[in-house]
């Protein structure tokens, strides 16, 4: 039987550097989120919230326009392109150290060719996270993802489902892992104890609260994955502490509200981080 | 003369369950918000606010566009679906679990064509929530309650004259009580001392202020309906519990505010409901 | 020499009643506030806060429609109405207890045209509050004011040596008093120490501080001129309580601020309302 | 070997001068900002509440008509101008004490027309800060700055190898005075330690933490820059005061954040400004 090691709070002092003094934005990388369609703003709002709050240097949010307002209202920090206009969206991801490719990402032609684009223009040194419908769209394309790019996918479990062709009773650590090393890919599979299979290691989250059973956890995320993989070089342990961060703060806003809202998870980061950073 | 029973707190440990373990979004239901014209964009925002953060799993917003930017300024967690879109909205509708229309509706024929729409697409097992415009519309139009539904009307005493032809004077429980049976509706009568008729039984909510008197109330009380049948499966018990919640949160609020702001109930939610929670 | 009055914390209590358990919303007025060009959107956004947050029951804005989101962001609370589509706001205005018209008006031809409309069909018994660009309309096209609505003029020194004739050098409580009882107004103007002129009555205000000193401050006491005078009977009494009220307010937040933001005196209404409400 | 000066504590009470009574808004300048394209309209939306926040007494924003509405979000304090109808910028720009151009502008041709139409109708006494894209601007078109306003760069590192030609490992405070005189601008070159060249003297910030690192941080500063000067007379001194409080809110902030949000030092800044006024 294969060995499932526990993420643990460790895993946040041994990720979490202490911030150099003599740094600039460009220190702490520069991500390229695309997603959010008219019908699903909310989740590439929500996820480019957690990548700016994790502390990237650099954010740029490539989106149907129809959202351009509400991520400014939530997020100035943040630059906008819209998602009409690829040709100005390209350049970016292509000098960009992360993308995040899926939140509300939808699955019509648009979505399609997009994705289709992005995983042609990916190269050497960046790091991919596929998330939401673009694994959908994988699925159903019976897309071959970037061979160059660092991958990473964040799919729930229905989403691996349709990705892996395991069902989700039978998403054994085993199975899991098997299609995991054939995809060549670090696979973070959502549930109730999350697991992450990066190499040759299986990880189990030990954190996780049904008050975060809400829409748009997930976007959060996929956004803190982005954000963490742009500042922490050691790509696996980056995202262990992710997946550990957004957990232990929803099981702390638990204590006190039996629904957890994604954007506080995100919010609450810069204090975490503060807290739980190496010495 | 017909029983009137209180409602009192006891009903929130009855209805709020604590969450299991081993839970996801889907667990906490589907629901379909549908409201919000150009002028009474506001009513629906709140509406789905308090959806949201009474804990529903996945919240659409079915609106006029003039509204999606500030739909996800308050709530990047709902989805939102363009009102001139019908066809996108139908297969929303069908799939949910509860549907609320009305909070800023309006009454003009783009309105009266969407709720005959819900009327003729709602199914067995669905609850529907008829709030605000919905219920002048009904009225006006001497339209049929759909026979397949759990239906849920929310009036105010104005609205609920309009519906069951009784003048506000003559509002006692009995005369209420007759045309809910006939309505074969759960009917919710909002007024200083908000009246519940479920099955048989007649219930008076014991809390509310006057600090409550002021536009929106009623939209967010409408979304908390959804938001907790939504979630909890004994239906009446479900409606009892957010009319106590709604009215225990602002006496709350009340007791330091001259004015309660319909959003700061929604966003006491999270709080309110764990407190409160079955042990 | 004239008598001028000190308005002081008495007149809180005097004013703000406690609300009656057996109320609705409509017990708390409707306000209509009109303002709000594409340049201006901002002041007729905080005159509108100011209003809901004093408590006023219903509150439509009308406004140009680039202002629509922005509203909602910061007010789902209320109703808005394009100010293009005059037909929806004409039965709004005359069903109105108060009109508020002139924050971020601008002094364009559209304007003028709708200033003149509301002069036209403001009937009595209703309250007119005149303030900002409404008044540099009035002083520039010398109009008339209403005569069957009750006027309420709120100037700053500037706009009322426009309106009134009287250099700001010459703005004595005599001079002054004199222009207001020709006009016929209660006349807010507004220095460092406003002055109240209402019937034979001078007040001034005994508080206020430089940390007001900013944008959008005008236009809360617009609001608040109107929120006041929705829900409390004795007009000129209601005006003073607003006068005082939005100075105390700033008063205190000044003692922690070098400069106090328009839209913190309006959020902080409820709770000093409740602090100062009569026993 | 030139002497460098530190910025301490001391600058803030030396600058900050605590308000007269009886001071009104135009006693604390008018502000001009333009920039925020379509891509990058969170930069304008930060510049200008850091501007407003510093307690400015008016502020027109001129940008994008697509950043209207959260301009508005985050500030309704501020007036908009369509930055494609200039002849409305226009006399505002005139009538203004400090115009800051540059946050989000972009270098497009209308980039460039604008920087250039300002840079002719700039006048005495007047006070021009020239940020970001601005700077880009100047450095790639060779632009000469305007002789009758007083000038003030914010240049991070790079763009101050763009408009000096001095490489950034050779920014010496010797060869950076140098070129500062040449321009006779106040220069601030901002890193790790902030630079001010004003005069004949070199300035050298005490404060500042990498968790400052995020986009965004310059256009604070920015706005604060413009802030400080429309307030207080000294002008070089004021810039020192800004540089200074913008490190040290920041500094404060990082004390329990990994990362420091620009818009957390904006809103910061009342109360900063209080504590640290002249007595």
């Amino acid at each position: 039987m294969v060995e499932v090691k526990k993420i643990t709070k460790s895993i946040l002092k041994d990720v979490i550097r202490k911030r150099p003094a003599d740094s600039f934005k460009g220190t702490y990388g520069k991500i390229v989120l695309i997603g959010g369609s008219q019908n699903f703003g909310g989740a590439i709002i929500m996820a480019s919230l957690a990548a700016v709050y994790s502390g990237a240097g650099l954010v740029t949010t490539v989106t149907d326009p129809s959202n351009q307002a509400s991520l400014h209202d939530w997020l100035p920090e943040a630059m906008f392109v819209d998602w009409n206009k690829f040709d100005q969206a390209e350049p970016i991801i292509k000098a960009a150290d992360v993308i995040v490719i899926g939140p509300g990402l939808g699955t019509d032609n648009h979505a399609f060719d997009m994705l289709t684009k992005v995983f042609e223009i990916v190269s050497k040194g960046q790091k991919l996270v596929i998330d939401g419908s673009a694994l959908t769209l994988v699925a159903a394309n019976n897309m071959k993802l970037p061979t160059d790019s660092l991958n990473i996918l964040t799919p729930h479990q229905m989403e691996w489902q349709r990705v892996s062709g395991i069902k989700i009773a039978d998403q054994s650590p085993e199975n899991n892992q098997a299609v995991a090393k054939q995809l060549n890919a670090i696979v973070v599979v959502k549930s109730h104890r999350t697991q992450v299979y990066a190499n040759d290691t299986i990880y189990e989250n030990t954190g996780g609260t049904p008050a975060q059973a809400t829409g748009g956890m997930g976007d959060t995320l996929a956004g803190m994955v982005g954000g963490f993989t742009a500042q922490f070089k050691d790509t696996p342990k980056a995202v262990l502490a992710a997946v550990y961060s957004h957990s232990a703060i929803a099981d702390k806003l638990a204590e006190k509200q039996y629904v957890v809202m994604p954007h506080q998870i995100s919010e609450s980061l810069p204090k975490f981080m503060h807290k739980n950073q190496a010495e």
